[in-house]
């Protein structure tokens, strides 16, 4: 395990998280059950999302949160639709949620402008209250995640999925769902008790990797997305995140003996699917690194991460996502990068 | 250029292309007006996609064609939520569309099975008259491309790209552009006689290229997508499509001097945004292939490939990836491959 005399402001922000949850979930709780109970009294045909990168993997989130707990389709905006060829879409009956962590994504902002002039009801999700995204939108919910200094979004997202989950069960008023997010932060302290010590000296082996495909089903299909993209930037290794539908659908044909594959399978409806997708990849003699708290899932891993029990949440990708950010830091300092410097990327992208 | 004693499957298709968007246009139009009149009369809120692979790029092409003729939202299906979740999802007003050209794609099927449960209407579009995807889905469209041989789809995408800007047209009830489209034969034509020859000898310099960024907004980001996949299956590079707002968003800060980028920039509303883009390629010193109708566009690319005028059509994405397949094939002979039978791929895709 690597020894850190001067720990790094991500691995320090990493350990903020079930702190930073539980902020969130107290401070905009009756911001969240007011926003929800709008929704219910507009009734919105359907949902769009507009967000890039980490943002837009709590957009999948969002999708399948969304999809599960209130039966609404989630459409990702196309925003050439709207800024290039000024198409007068019929979304009166929607809602546009935009997600940017700075609150500045001149994109998402100009879907969330274009979107209300032609009637649809908007809300920004952002961590910086005084924002610009937060003018845009008629509704506006807040991360509190504090300042996120490192460049790779933890903190940010996790808490950004604690928001969109509780908003999802506000919306279908389920009390049960609503009480099941307070777990959350102790889950998240069970991986850093159980789980970081074993990934911090593990993931040395995967030192020389130079890709890695990242699998999941359902809701943790953003949890593949987001584990691969703390990869690319903390790793600079490029991984190839799937659903584990679409994986099985072709790619898996190209699958090299000896290549790694992770899986997040934990328990729950999509666990049987994995299992499938985990016999498969080990007939092809793929590697697997399986992050799960199922033992049978966790039997064919080379490399098993046994995560706490699950419950069989949706809120599991919060969980999952922190030990795949364990799983990127502590391999960005195998591979003597620096994680909170990530070569040509700044914290906040303004798209052109 | 390259000799064909016993030219390929895949260019007698690609030669195909003209004929059978006319039989499908002359067949299927009455078909055509009356589903689009259903659809009028039933006014549903959204449409949903069911595809994978070439077909997915056709639904890439629907989204943006149903969004801007239209004013319509697609949502791509997550099929995990009706099939794994079991999520009552409220798509009663909803038309859900099926792609698949052998018509027995198992997960759209299913999909579109759970809609029409569910109350949606549901639509197949398929080159196959006699199949399940037929039989499952409400109402059927076809494409009368006949039997397609090589396994890199060709004439099936470009009819069914066809069958869905008619559709659109007919939907929006625009005769303007419902006459439109009957120009695309002849714009493939003109392809042939003056393209070809030139795509078929400048193809030659990228033999032993690696990797290759295709990019295009808009209606043709479909065509981005799809020639990426031409290349991928035909000559087992592995290209990288973006939009082109995504990859100005982040991914050009990696693109090294030299790389070659093709661009697609037909003239029309997204033009001014591509040579946004060529500007920003060409000062990082990317080698850009482009496939354009302006003389702009045209003038800084190392290799031009100058499109016959595509007048702003909202049908340019079927004569663009004509131009793309026959790169495509093309450099596949180039490279010593045999583009009719690629490495590891089956006709007809189940998935699991």
């Amino acid at each position: 395990m690597p020894t850190h005399p001067e720990p790094h402001q991500m691995l320090r922000e990493i350990h903020e998280q079930p702190q930073a949850i539980r902020e969130t979930l107290e401070k905009e709780g009756p911001n969240i059950a007011e926003v929800a109970s709008i929704l219910r009294e507009r009734r919105p045909a359907m949902v769009i999302l507009a967000a890039r990168g980490t943002s837009d993997n709590a957009g999948t989130y969002l999708r399948y949160i969304v999809g599960a707990v209130n039966g609404m389709v989630v459409a990702p905006a196309a925003p050439s639709l709207l800024t290039v060829y000024r198409s007068r879409m019929q979304i009166e009956d929607t809602v546009v949620i935009g997600i940017s962590q700075s609150g500045k994504a001149t994109d998402v902002i100009e879907v969330l402008e274009a979107s209300r002039d032609l009637g649809a009801m908007t809300i920004a999700l952002t961590n910086t209250a005084d924002s610009p995204i937060v003018q845009t939108a008629e509704f506006a919910l807040l991360t509190h995640a504090r300042e996120e200094k490192a460049v790779a979004a933890t903190k940010t997202y996790t808490t950004a999925l604690a928001v969109l989950y509780q908003l999802a069960a506000c919306w279908a008023q389920r009390p049960d769902l609503q009480e099941s997010i307070y777990e959350v932060p102790a889950a998240i302290e069970a991986v850093f008790a159980d789980l970081e010590p074993h990934i911090a000296s593990r993931s040395e082996r995967y030192t020389f990797m130079d890709t890695c495909t990242v699998l999941a089903r359902g809701v943790n299909y953003a949890t593949a997305k987001e584990i691969g993209l703390k990869l690319q930037e903390c790793c600079l290794i490029n991984p190839e995140p799937w659903s584990a539908a679409d994986y099985m659908h072709g790619p898996i044909a190209a699958l090299q003996p000896g290549s790694p594959v992770m899986l997040l399978a934990p328990q729950g409806p999509s666990l049987g699917s994995m299992l499938e997708v985990a016999r498969a990849v080990k007939e092809r003699q793929g590697e697997m690194i399986v992050f799960s708290d199922d033992d049978e899932a966790l039997s064919d891993a080379r490399v098993p991460m046994k995560l706490p029990y699950l419950g069989q949440s949706y809120w599991s990708p919060i969980v999952i996502a922190v030990a795949g950010q364990l799983f990127a830091y502590y391999l960005a300092v195998h591979k003597d990068l620096n994680p909170d410097k990530p070569r040509g990327l700044n914290k906040v992208t303004l798209t052109y």
